[in-house]
């Protein structure tokens, strides 16, 4: 089997760690296998080039940020071919550039456009595990890029589709996919598999195991990922194409506190309003994510959404600008916020899933102030102080410790 | 005028130093220069990433030292691009890759070959002041190579041949080159300038300030160097092709203590001989510095010839396994020795230069157990605790504190 494999930062942080990863691929290629590594910068790396940074231009160039943030994966590439050559096991380490993994050019931000496979394919045919550089590109510029937050399991995942990996491992700190954070709901159940659209709502609704872009890409490949912790062998989560069969409705809670609602009061009542609001967001590199509408008095009307809290004084300074433009009368925003979500496959048909989730919360004393839906997720705005409660209720009224909660 | 500044690893060690740099290479750009920059990694930044490999590995393959190490530049170039940017000027940092610095493959010790220079020039026509790695390269493989110590001025010297630069500043912590280190000899005097074949034997000698590959390079394609301080505004020294018709017998005393005597005795004296051991060493990577050959007693004769005092442990190793082969008695070494040398162009026809020497260590009772001489300096063995002593002596001797010696 060919397999990828992606280590994050925290588990090749120190020389012992590098051994301990060292010592796992080796096992991979032992059975058999031949082996892709993909790595993440070490530990606080990527943390200490920031402030290195910030400490010459807050506001640095993105081009010159990931000019300087990409020496922190092909650092810790180069270490773990060295622990693997002193193992006695032929490691080699290639960078973005020199495998071709191409990107746009968003600088930050890069999507990956297409990878070359034959420097890795000649490699691995020497007999050689090949250690990839994650969460980093090449432009048409040959400028390097980085691919975001998370981008080191895109990198992944991307290179599983190009190489037709066998299979893609995910090593984490944990032992795969929970029903919800099991250091807020104690008795959360680790779940065997989840489809693609569930885990991209998981991610997205801010479960912190994988990020929702490398799941996307997974989606859209059809790469099966199995997601599982880097210091036990334990079997981890399977993440693939198709769980249907299964008819779960609910297979998990998330709960995402970085997150400010933000609320345009007195908006003309005429069609092309909300247009004109969110083209001028979205200008601003502003991603909204739950949107309400509602009727106001006097012909007017109200729009609330939210956005994460980083992006919150961009909103209200983009909002202020723009206000005679938009002609709204006043804006009011609330950073107390969390969202609160469950996800599963088969809640599109089956609308007693949302009335359930709502009267846990009600036992539970938690106030909705928004509702979002779609086919495979309910999210709920709330306090943030009460996320830990409600998640609790919800993940006890599915039973979801149990089994997934499905219709009989 | 197009004009290459390089800079050393101190001279951009902390942020407040790369902004001092970077209000410099303003300050040229202001005179209305087209600037391209060269920088080293930051202070300890090389020789930390070593130790980090050394935990893993201390003999850890040179390709995957080379992929660690050139991280360090790519870091510092970074940084000094946004500082100016910061200042409000237009830079643009460049990897070896990037610019498209083609090597040997030699790891860690590699040759530049080509210089492609469409990148380069394209970035300086749209306004930008280019900042590009030194020290390092790519070779055919694609793969990241190191050029050695020093190697950010061959980088410097190499850029300002292909685009033929006007000038290619050389900036160091020291005002230039001096006829001996002013540490120990007090009164040493800075040199206006040195031509490249007296730089080369002075580098090669000792003289730290400028490696003498780097020297070579700009030799060969007749680039004029100016070795210079980045803390003041002091001239500096000009390096270039000629200054024969100064008549200038000696322009500088250097010494190097990094240095070992072996004596190989009771070899057979016949033909062959001094070429089996020579080109034994040479297989081995050791690099031979000076020679000396005497005839022994009954028919065999001694060869001594002196290693860096790294080189040591692996010259007397080779020879002992070699001891059949090659047919010696024994071998004795010194680890206590040092190179005392004077360079000047006009030497080579001026026999009176060596005699001068000796009769001023002589005077300053220092002991001489080997001598070498080429068409442009003289070398000395002496004892390392008599280095200073002859340094000042010799110095002394040829009045270099007032003006280089010449005959009249």
């Amino acid at each position: 089997m060919l397999i990828v494999q992606k280590y994050g930062g925290s588990s090749v942080a120190n020389t012992e760690r590098i051994f301990n990863v060292a010592n796992r691929i080796i096992d991979t290629v032992k059975e058999g296998n031949e082996v892709v590594v993909v790595l993440s910068a070490q530990g606080d790396t990527t943390d200490d080039l920031i402030a290195k940074a910030a400490e010459i231009d807050p506001n640095a160039s993105r081009r010159e940020m990931d000019m300087l943030l990409s020496t922190g994966e092909q650092q810790s590439v180069a270490l773990m071919a060295m622990a693997i050559n002193k193992l006695g096991y032929r490691a080699i380490s290639l960078n973005a550039a020199q495998v071709g993994i191409s990107t746009s050019s968003a600088y930050s931000n890069a999507k990956i456009r297409s990878i070359r496979k034959s420097r890795i394919e000649r490699e691995l045919s020497r007999g050689y595990i090949v250690i990839v550089t994650g969460f980093q590109g090449v432009n048409k510029y040959d400028d390097v890029t980085t691919l975001g937050r998370g981008g080191s399991d895109t990198s992944a995942v991307a290179l599983a589709s190009a190489l037709h990996a066998d299979l893609c491992e995910i090593y984490t700190d944990v032992e795969g996919i929970y029903t919800a954070d099991p250091r807020v709901v104690k008795n959360a159940r680790k779940l065997d598999y989840i489809s693609h659209d569930e885990m991209v709502e998981l991610a997205t609704l801010g479960a912190k195991v994988l990020h929702n872009r490398s799941v996307e890409v997974a989606k859209k490949y059809n790469v099966e990922l199995v997601v599982r912790s880097s210091l036990t062998k334990a079997e981890g989560t399977l993440v693939k194409g198709d769980t249907k069969m299964e008819k779960v409705l609910v297979s998990g809670v998330a709960s995402d506190k970085d997150i400010s609602r933000i609320t345009v009061m007195g908006l003309s009542d005429q069609p092309g309003e909300a247009f004109k609001l969110f083209s001028l967001l979205d200008k601003a590199g502003i991603c909204v994510d739950i949107i309400i509408q509602s009727l106001g008095r006097k012909s007017k009307k109200d729009i609330s959404f939210t956005v994460s809290k980083q992006d919150l004084p961009m909103t209200l300074e983009t909002l202020e600008k723009n206000k005679d433009r938009l002609g709204f009368a006043e804006v009011s925003h609330d950073d107390n916020v969390a969202k609160l979500s469950i996800v599963g496959a088969g809640m599109a048909t089956n609308s007693g899933v949302a009335s359930l989730m709502f009267e846990a919360l009600f036992d539970a004393g938690v106030n909705i102030s928004m509702i979002s839906t779609s086919e495979i997720k309910i999210s709920v705005l709330i306090d943030e102080k009460d996320v830990e409660r409600g998640m609790i209720a919800v993940h006890d009224k599915f039973n979801l410790a149990e089994s997934n909660y499905r219709r009989d």
